[in-house]
């Protein structure tokens, strides 16, 4: 079924029953899509993702008059950043095609022998790459979202069903239907990029509890506030991290110089990103050298400080962080800040506070550098780096679809190769088992 | 909190709030036995896992004694099959205790280095396997599950929460007390494994959910309706297999002899266990010369035969299947047949009616069997051989707590890898990000 003929069944009989009837065929669709786009080879996903990106280029004006009227439609109530997350350029568009290129660019992971071993009964097991099925995203208005989660599903051989914010409904159509242009062209089912056109909320609640078996897993794109209702309402598993909570902890046995580096950029860099730093906490060991000169660097670089009695007694311009400060993703221009006994110290802090999202010690000293790497439970966890690497593109593994923090199929970059799971393949020669 | 601390503890006030502090208190006191057992070295495990392995030899007689109080308590209404999986004996026990010991031969996974690679800006990546954290075990009335799923969990280095079946729970905490003295004894905390104290069926329902985070992943051990029950309900990750409605395809290609014995093995070697077949797919194209022989050796064998009006005509013996035959799982003596046109009208068949468990073909065609294995969307495709090879020792990995069929990440035997995760550690020499 097209957007367009789904649309005028909603519109015709715009009662709950037509919805779930209207979302479970997108479901039913989107689960014979991916059955082709299981089987499809490399070279057939390639093209198509060619050609997607291709049909942006051809389309940019339909989809900037689509964005345009979004704009329109959305008034003047927008925050600036809402706004500019909302809004397309010609630049924009052309990054968007790009970004589906290299996207087709990257390793195919489906059909990759993972393991393989031979039993002494002479079966031979491998263990193989499959994709996922079929993957919900749900996103805010952020129209390239449509692009980029749609083009890596693609590409690990999954179907998708994106549902994207009210404000981006037409943008995200426009692009939609170019991913479609190019499934068609490389001869492989449209659905396999299906949009929810509806804005009614009660199609989400429907993809949360996974569309009758339809939706595999689901990916949340957005603010906490989207990732919460989704974590908590969700039937399905769920792709997510909901906020990062980031440590930079500044060993005994750091440089100063290093360590300084490395706060301020983990912590100022862009302030907004899940990646950046929260909470800083300084070994006691080395408070009378290490404290005061990271503090007074993040401070100059613009940041407010918030710190227990002891940051507040060293620092004046630090102000008293309250128990919630701990915890708190800021996602802005503020660091909390405290003393702590040594590395131990440390993974305790983290372990009470942390969000498992992404932690870095900056010591000399080997030996606490392994019991942090090894003790902090963090999906990432780094030695004298920055926490702002954590991201896909930085670890090298092409576009992300997000950063998931829970504990079951992957934690960290959701990339390629994470949107696909494996199966066991047994070739025997008439095996029975006794 | 001591087992008979919080029995005494519920017993003094058995409301519905104490039930809920009692239970999230053995979620916290598991959460942090499981930060200790992620850092255990494997001699450590290992020794605790020998030393319960003795401790469950050592008090073979007060776990048969608490068994036959189950057993009594239990009454006369229980069935023969039930009767005889609650029922220990001084055999069971010793096997009990051996099966300890071999999960302890088997290899650690946690902190095998799964991936590395170097990035241009000089930082070291690797993905390290760890554990996953807290594991929810729900099973029926087998005290040996108690064991086997105690020991598998402790080996991958998480904490256990186990809940046995009410019949039970005399001879599961006997044993569970041997499991925690092993811990003692090896200088773990012995809350790695917890068994839940009471019977209220509420306390299910609380780990379903999660206690407050504290689990990270729920198994459930038992029939259909404990999974479906758990499935349903559960908030936090679940692994499980609702059911294996698994399919032997007899494909041109097969050899009538080889077709013969893999589909006899199939079904009737043990007709009660998830890697059964169910049904008997025969290629319409070899319907005159390999259907009647499989049929008929199937029906020698005690089997009962469904099948579609094209069956019926050609056997005697068969009876008529309905629609609702093509997605039972029997766990009996009973198989459903049908003829289907080539490997697709098979792939067709099982993707329609299939549990996505474990399927075969039987073909000496090798183009055939490497479509039916890519294609079919199964934890376990096997070719030429028997869907019972469907098990965790028969695939070499040792014991396993169970098999999985959702999409995400573990397929099949879930044995003491696929009870673990990964994390990434990232080592640098000052690196921030631009």
């Amino acid at each position: 079924m097209s957007v367009a003929d789904l649309a005028a069944d909603m519109t015709a009989d715009p009662s709950g029953q037509s919805l779930g009837e209207a979302m479970a065929e997108i479901g039913r669709d989107a689960r014979a899509a991916a059955r082709v786009l299981a089987a499809a080879p490399r070279d057939v996903k390639d093209a198509a993702l060619m050609a997607a990106a291709e049909a942006i280029r051809a389309g940019s004006e339909a989809i900037l008059t689509a964005n345009a009227a979004d704009l329109e439609a959305a008034g003047n109530d927008l925050t600036a950043a809402f706004r500019d997350r909302l809004t397309l350029s010609e630049a924009r568009v052309e990054a968007m095609a790009r970004g589906i290129e290299e996207v087709a660019t990257l390793e195919d992971p489906v059909g990759t022998v993972i393991a393989a071993w031979d039993r002494p009964n002479g079966l031979r097991i491998e263990r193989v790459r499959t994709p996922l099925g079929v993957v919900g995203v749900i996103y805010e208005s952020r129209p390239n979202v449509t692009a980029d989660a749609g083009a890596l599903c693609l590409k690990a051989g999954n179907a998708v069903i994106l549902r994207g914010g009210s404000e981006s409904a037409r943008s995200s159509a426009a692009i939609a239907e170019c991913l479609r242009a190019g499934l068609r062209e490389a001869g492989l089912p449209e659905d396999a990029v299906q949009l929810v056109p509806t804005q009614d909320r009660a199609a989400v609640g429907m993809m949360l509890k996974g569309l009758d078996g339809s939706i595999d897993v689901i990916v949340p794109r957005g603010g906490k506030s989207l990732v919460g209702r989704v974590q908590s309402e969700a039937s399905v598993p769920v792709f997510a991290h909901l906020e990062g909570v980031c440590h930079v902890y500044v060993d005994a046995g750091a440089d100063l110089e290093m360590a300084t580096a490395i706060a301020v950029n983990a912590k100022m860099r862009r302030t907004g990103i899940c990646g950046a730093a929260e909470t800083l906490l300084v070994d006691r060991a080395v408070a009378d050298t290490h404290l005061m000169p990271v503090l007074e660097a993040l401070y100059g670089a613009g940041c407010a400080v918030r710190g227990d009695a002891e940051i507040v007694a060293a620092a004046r311009f630090a102000e008293p962080a309250s128990e919630e400060d701990w915890s708190t993703e800021y996602l802005d221009a503020i660091i909390s800040a405290r003393l702590v006994d040594g590395v131990d110290g440390a993974i305790q802090h983290i372990a009470r506070y942390g969000s498992q999202h992404t932690d870095s010690i900056v010591t000399d000293d080997p030996v606490a550098a392994e019991r942090f790497l090894s003790r902090v439970d963090s999906a990432i966890v780094l030695h004298n780096a920055s926490t702002q690497f954590a991201d896909g593109g930085e670890f090298g593994m092409g576009a992300e679809i997000g950063i998931a923090t829970g504990k079951l199929h992957a934690r960290g970059p959701i990339g390629v190769e994470q949107l696909t799971i494996f199966n066991y393949r047994v070739r025997g020669s008439g095996q029975t088992r006794p």
